[in-house]
């Protein structure tokens, strides 16, 4: 066990939950700008994020949320809740779901003291609360708040402030068990969708291991016109999908023309 | 019983959940907007949105969710997943949610045959797929894309583009029962957090039916800075403890300008 990676198969699929806490983000007052940033990062980790959930600063709205949440998923990220004000009750919800106390976490005192002494601001009672943590967590640290996230077990508690959030992020991921990383490939059907649908379908039901989407969009030359993105973890299955989109593509097209 | 509107008594709370549906927006290849922009219009229409959840393309994960929000709220809304394509499972999974049969409308038929011959396309197997609708649905008409979102009970059923999901919000907005809206006031704190936290948290817990919320952010000229949102749906209660969190933040002022 000298070092041994966590992820030793390449073969599993690792997969997570976002939950995103807080107010502003469900009165509109604050854009999430967290979904997509996490959504992107984890596909190109390897990590497979299945689900998200935008809860409010309600403590039994987000115990539920996560348990429903770590049941399922490989690993649960939060956003937001973990401040100075009354507001932030992210902490005392993570302890409350895993049922264990919350206590100062002496490490994270002393990371904040040493902040307070660069910038000239005094510890108190309001500062002294985002340094509690439920037993058991490890920090999340980054450099720019100074003010740490935590994990406990297989649930990583984030900051919400989205600079703040992507240096935790990027500090837990050595921590993090990948799976095969999900590939990509996109092509532009050049028609309206409901031209492809019939097609597009028949290629989906014969490669159900390949993921297939379509994605409508507004072509300032053609109009109507679509993306067909092909999803897959073998670059092999990948290309042979994405052939024969292409080759259907061909012959919507000649059938177009030939009206 | 002669158009006595829906929502008499402005007293009452309305709720409301948001289901996202479509694995472009957990991949991220799609940045999600409909969260954002639903949640303006809900707070500004008077309806609270509780909580939205992002799902793929999966009946059951559809379904499971469909049943948990709608049980909860409201009303529930839906974007994605209602185009022509066989990755469009929306209307399927929400007629298993309500346990009712799918077909295709015959209103809905006619809108999109209409426009199909505007726009010189074909009706086809893949566009009539755009019709079929859960028993008891009644049609969420759009003037972009022609193709109907659907209502039945109190789910909204809306496109993913967000153009097309917004004339949607619109066309079913006049049905919707509305609450007494909430209404908010923003102070700055010129301050950091840390420096408030304590102090807001006494006003916070002295007014337990006012909602306040304290968003930090950079601010170019001094640094960490804060926002306090005060939101109550009474005017008189808002602007009661906007005077207190005033007020507070001068005697905060003044102990940071003594050192």
């Amino acid at each position: 066990m000298t070092g041994a990676p966590e992820n030793k198969s390449k073969s599993e699929i690792v997969t997570a939950g976002l939950l995103v806490i807080g107010d502003e983000i469900l009165s509109g007052r604050t854009k999430d700008k967290n979904i997509g940033f996490t959504a992107d990062y984890l596909t190109a980790i390897g990590v497979d994020l299945k689900e998200v959930r935008v809860v409010p600063d309600d403590e039994p709205e987000i115990v539920a949320a996560l348990n429903a949440l770590r049941a399922r998923y490989t690993y649960v990220f939060t956003t937001g809740g973990i401040g100075p004000t009354h507001d932030d009750i992210t902490a005392d919800a993570v302890a409350k779901a895993f049922g264990v106390p919350i206590d100062y976490n002496p490490r994270a005192v002393e990371i904040l003291r040493a902040r307070l002494a660069q910038t000239g601001g005094v510890m108190n009672e309001a500062r002294m609360r985002m340094t509690r943590m439920p037993a058991g967590a490890e920090l999340v640290l980054n450099k720019i708040s100074a003010a740490p996230g935590f994990r406990i077990e297989n649930v990583i508690v984030m900051a919400g402030i989205p600079a703040v959030m992507q240096a935790m992020l990027e500090y837990v991921t050595p921590q993090l068990k990948t799976g095969a990383k999900m590939l990509s490939e996109t092509v532009r059907a050049d028609c309206r969708e409901g031209d492809i649908g019939t097609e597009l379908g028949a290629i989906a039901k014969a490669h159900p291991d390949v993921m297939i989407g379509s994605y409508p969009f507004m072509d300032e030359k053609r109009g109507a016109n679509a993306h067909v993105v092909i999803r897959a973890r073998d670059p092999q299955r990948l290309a042979a999908v994405k052939a024969d989109v292409e080759a259907m593509l061909k012959r919507v097209h000649a059938l177009l023309a030939a009206g």
